[in-house]
């Protein structure tokens, strides 16, 4: 009873929502020419909870026995981190490189406000938690979409967010309260799934400080609420009937929405922070150090896919063994394989966190692999494009290669290696256009936080310290500084024949 | 006379010619929803040559006093090298980055042949100099369109032309032959400005061996020759009236074609190489060597726009002052100032052809060029995607901006820098989503040669005896071997307390 | 008993070794000016394991209570692999960023022989099991130091080893044999620990072929065997006893030897490999395979101090709050902590080998580590020398600092921050210049294999045929392939309104 | 008479100098065992001078025939520079690719005057200008070898000079004055030269405020004024008579000097600048700007060297038809190309001054140029070693090779290729040792300005309104600024088919 089937998911998705496209009112999400694709990718969520092969990985049981998808739980141990690594990638491989629609980033939002919600109790003798797992129970029960809202739409980002000029609502907050709940206002932007999820938390994206109370706020929202509007990003592919041209923008659209509160009540209870401005940064950290493990996780299929491209167009223009493409393939692997090994890291070496119970991803070894992925990137797409040649600005359309005036024309031209059919080296071209779009390399940096972000955070959890006594050791530069590692070796040499 | 004006070189285009897109025939290339785009590019060339702000710079006067396009003349001196640069970058400032669409490639097939018969004619004794002079004297006459068709389809990459498995026609041959000509059949790719000229030179791809003589062969033909097919390149994108969101993309449309030669009969008097295949590389070499430093020309301007974008961008989001936003913008402005150094010092270092009386750029520098803006290319996107955000995916569209319900939304929300209106910012951004695409990647790296093809151009015309000579003298490695430049100079030290 | 102590260690290294420095026959290599430097690296692995804070970790005790050093276990889960892990990293970061000079390389040559004689007997049915079984035995009762001898000179690396012109000895081989041995002519280079260990493990270079049944040869030889000569890099630094100036220089010599086997007989007993030439190439793969994460290892530590010496040089010129400082040591750490986290998760992603009962470094990911740190340490190189400053190249020596006349000028001129006093800033560019030498670069490349042989390795070993099924499966290419991943995912998508 | 012999030159540098080496007091800077390396240096351009084959190139000749070094001339026209860039590059392929030691720097201190003293006088009614002028007849007729001082030692980089902590004389201040001259108080640091020139040229190393009058000061003063004292830098070798194993080491040692002002009296008619605040900055822009081409001129002589030598490699290792060392090798021969090809340009598109008279150098291209070398050092250095091997760490030294007991062993081993004799090998090995040192790179990325410095540099010099203008037309926004390239371009599409 509470997984969905994708017929009651799909159903479940027609619940009055504000939604906009292309400056119309969409009247059915779930038949809109476009946002129907977000939607077949929100349902692979359901359908695979519903398959007989992947059941067991993706839902488990309550003490009742009652089952429930397994994202729900708290992450508690290093074989919860991994099982959840699992079952991104099987979506992702699933759904063309992109996560399932309906789950994905709302997970990691749920994990960071279980985490905040646990520690604030304990800090502040607040009753948070409870609120969480109320939450949690009616997401279990209603085995709903869950997506995360964080990134406010920010005005002039050399400004703080009390001290915008134009309008005060550059960041979402509170403009009204009342003994059942609050008002805020203000737009998330980049909000993914907006159109295939039932429910969202929103938190901050910032640390506050104490004149930004108003900004401190985290709360959940349904989909349909009063004063919510969505709208749609402009998809990269409006031809969505085409996907021999387009195999991946025919099929990934992951209805990103300027999402807009236009004074929307909150009641208490879906309120998990509401001024307490020491914590809002928090609650951006905790979200993006569960949810980078997640991207490291998909990320690693998105490259499976990309270096298959690479390595598909070098066999089919008859150049896999020319030295300076056999080592491009290899740089490919290389980067694919690292992301990999990274993200998998990140699980197997967390942390576990005494005070809450939960697991915590290892946050350098995650921002390493963040870091890794998106400031290569566009190495691998220079390579991608090397190895597959002109032909990727020059190609016909499918409708020519289909054409039975000139179709024998394109068949016999565009043909390359002997056995292998034009129809195979075309369509291997159009998936090389459609993976080095923008959209890929918008998201690739910046999604779960810009490349100067990731300095930031690897500058502030690396050891300096540590790195530092490890220096004035070897050049024997005593300040009286006292570091665990280095201070307590034993002296080197510890034998010597050397004049002392 | 000899110089048309926009409304006739539109009127000549509608000659015939048989041209494909997206599986349809097309009627007039002139009034077709896309290709018109192509013509709007190719009809600027004439346009800025009846400008009166700009005829000097483009118009040159024969003997006679007739006026005709500067280009048609041989390449003689440096000042010619920097006359044809400067017109190259007036034609791609004009026309958002992208080069004019009716004489930019055949020109630089025009120099090649030109150069080409001169040499041949001296050592073989031939006559081709005479039909080269012909041409140019009917392209003067006509004020013709030119582009220059190069690319074999090439088939399996890793076989020779004689050595193709599935058929023998990947690259351009000789089928038959009489007393009054030849007939060619096969295809070349990527042929720009298909629909938008009136004639192509048509030259090899490669060096050929003795075998492959029947693939020795460059002419010239008309776009409406029998035989002829033109299957046009999917464009990028289809919304050409939306230059709101398609800012680029509306607007250039190179028309790439598939040109298919199906046994088309070419006269003698426009056959410039008909099996003399040793020539046959020299050919392909010499139009890339007048080519490079064309592409290095507005290359440059199309850097002036990307980087332009990304210092738009760095201010609308108010990030103008963040020190790793600016030095992200010092290494695009370096970017771009090193692509014109570069391009410029090609042709002011230019040698003189004494057998042939013509100029020739700089290969190595152009080469230097070429390889120096490509292999950065994608450092360069990823600077600006990085600076411009992930707005970049997730933007809605020019639709949602100017509607009447939900446009007050987009302009309160997606304005950021106090004093920049919402839809500037929109704007930009969506420029930045147009630079990013897969056809200028694949344009930058591949046109007028990959990587691969550069280091191999590099490694033969850079001073490899001379950089050994140069180590060897350092390293005391007397081998015998004399260089002209080290192997005189004085002995160093010269004047020494050491032992001897 | 079987824990030697350092005085023993040292003791026992004046055994008649053939020894040659700088042309001259060495009589005692623990006092001789450079090569103890040498002996005190070796030195440290003995006095960790007399340390009581580090023997549970160094310390292992056989089935009778016998002590013995773990490194000589068999490697057989992953818990074996993370604790030599940790006593590698243990010993460098004693050892200024350099492993221990008695143990390292031996013991991965140890685990390689090991593996190959369980294989080769289970296939050949051989005994050499018990061979590798009595050296080990050998090798824990008199606590040996212990090294591997890999890379033949290998003369014109373009020619096989039987097909070299000048001479055969290219690449070491058997030249005779009887019943009780054989004897080996040849040369090994860049053979570490030549002087401080006691006995090598030789084993192929790479894979042989038929006709190269000579070369296939591995064993175990005594450093003082009649016929065996060392011939001694040039140190990077001849000044051992200033420290001041040369921190590193002073104290790491890995005397590195060019060692010669002038005909020398080795007993049948401590013959590992004799003409099976099919598994030449196995010894290989399987010793780097395991050293591999030994060098991942140490590598880690090496740099804690690279980066380390760059952020001391942040703070003692004042820069340490400078952005572009602040971006580039990011950079660093996480250049630092990639290493670490490749390196780690290689050894938790072991893969436990179920014919020999040993456990195998995950060969992809340690690959991925090493192919990591090697191709970015010219870029960490160039951060720490841009943070450094110009003072790198023309620093005054530590002698003007101590002169009595003139060390008050530096001493006041060189001083930068506040507070901090000049000789600290003197010692830290010390170190950088140190750092910056030749020796790490090549160590760092050349070490555990080259990248072209990395880009190899990863090109042999990365999932290619998933790869390619990821990308047919989008581009809905169907050639009847099957893949064990990708062929078995659920349609996508599973539900959808398109037509059909 | 004004062009000295070598003998003469060498005599002229014993003048009572106080100069410092390793702690001890040099009594004749000619003949101490390491600073005499740096007398060879300086020779050089005498000899050179005196060299026929050199004389016309070198020699100048002023109005009375009197001849001069033509470096003492203004710098007027393309031509001037070229010829100076000439010289340049003479030099330096003579000395290993280090420039000669007696002009190198100071020339461009002296056009830097020049040039100020010119621009003071007509702003300011000063007349420095003929004291410039009278220092440059005293130069021309001594023929003087002559040094500029730029780089103040700064102290904390994070504070003004005005708001130095420790003391006040981080930067060079005027500490006295009366009405002959002023007294000087402070050091300069890097002073490449300092015990081979006879005069030195001070200028400010930055920008002065106007509470840092004191700071703004520049002169000229003799290598033996008294008051001033040089600290030499520690060389890297010290083994200075073995050119086998130290083939650059054993002859170049710059001479860098921390040179100290300990109140030295400067009489005003060599005072140049006395407390002009505003016009610091200048000083040091426009010697930079000078001396940045000078650099470019002779960093391609050392590339020269470093591409041959890892081409020598590739041929002895008998690796040069191996693709990714043929790669390899191509990218050096573009990166020295290109260094080329940028100096050149900066040169010949250099701007006339008219109110000065003098021609300056082309400020973007020549940033362009360092940027490109510094930046992309460390990626040649590491294909250097890449390509040379591991040999390059453990390399035996010469005085093995030489032994009569073991050098045949050497000999026998390390020779690689068929026919190239193993000392061959081994000299290019010794080679890359010497390229590959610290003091390279820190010289590379430092001398001229830092990376840093260079990008502020590109910054304030590049288009930025023209590329701002560029995006804006593309993307429609007007907002009502003005560019005279981008805002009287003809409208694009000037002829449409399109609705308007």
């Amino acid at each position: 009873m509470a997984i969905k089937t994708v017929k009651e998911y799909i159903e479940s998705l027609k619940d009055g929502r504000d939604v906009w496209f292309e400056g119309e009112k969409v009247k059915d999400v779930t038949t809109h020419r476009i946002l129907r694709t977000a939607c077949e990718l929100g349902a692979m969520d359901y359908a695979l909870a519903q398959d007989p092969n992947y059941q067991q990985l993706l839902v488990e049981h309550d003490e009742k026995g009652e089952p429930y998808h397994f994202c729900f739980k708290p992450m508690e141990t290093v074989a919860d981190l991994l099982r959840k690594r699992e079952i991104v990638q099987l979506t992702a491989r699933t759904c063309f490189g992109m996560v399932g629609g309906s789950k994905f980033t709302g997970i990691d939002g749920l994990n960071a406000i279980t985490a905040m919600s646990r520690r604030m109790d304990r800090e502040l003798g607040t009753s948070y938690t409870q609120r969480v797992e109320a939450l949690r129970n009616d997401l279990k029960k209603n085995d709903a979409g869950l997506a995360v809202a964080v990134t406010d739409v920010k005005g002039d980002r050399s400004l703080r967010p009390a001290h915008q000029k134009q309008h005060k609502d550059y960041y979402v907050r509170i403009v009204d309260e009342n003994k059942d709940g609050i008002v805020v206002r203000g737009a998330k932007v980049h909000i993914s799934w907006a159109t295939t999820v039932h429910e969202f938390i929103v938190i901050p994206t910032r640390a506050m400080q104490e004149d930004e109370k108003e900004f401190a706020v985290a709360f959940a929202v349904p989909a349909n609420a009063k004063g919510l509007k969505f709208i749609m990003a402009q998809p990269e592919e409006e031809d969505e009937e085409n996907d021999f041209d387009h195999p991946l923008g025919a099929h990934i659209y992951t209805d990103e929405a300027l999402m807009v509160f236009d004074d929307v009540f909150i009641p208490k209870e879906r309120v998990f922070l509401q001024g307490e401005w020491k914590y809002a940064g928090h609650f951006a950290y905790t979200f993006a150090n569960y949810h980078r493990v997640s991207a490291d996780a998909y990320k690693y299929t998105e490259n499976e896919i990309l270096v298959g491209a690479a390595a598909l167009m070098a066999e089919y223009n008859g150049l896999e063994k020319v030295p300076h493409v056999q080592e491009k393939l290899a740089w490919l692997g290389w980067y694919a394989e690292t992301t990999e090994a990274l993200g998998r890291v990140a699980c197997m070496d967390a942390n576990q966190d005494k005070e809450t119970g939960l697991v915590i991803p290892n946050a350098v070894f995650s921002n390493c692999a963040k870091y890794f992925f998106a400031s290569n990137y566009h190495q691998a797409l220079k390579h991608l494009i090397d190895i597959a040649g002109g032909i990727v600005a020059t190609v016909p359309s499918a409708r020519d290669f289909l054409s039975p005036e000139i179709g024998k024309y394109v068949d016999k031209y565009l043909s390359a290696k002997d056995g292998i059919p034009a129809e195979h080296r075309i369509r291997a071209i159009k998936l090389v256009r459609d993976l080095s779009s923008y959209f890929n390399q918008a998201l690739t940096l910046h999604a779960e936080g810009s490349l100067a972000a990731q300095e930031m955070s690897i500058r502030t959890t690396s050891p300096w310290s540590r790195y530092k006594a490890a220096a004035k050791r070897v050049a024997h530069i005593d300040d009286g500084s006292i570091d665990p590692v280095y201070s307590k070796l034993p002296q080197f040499p510890s034998w010597t024949w050397r004049k002392k």
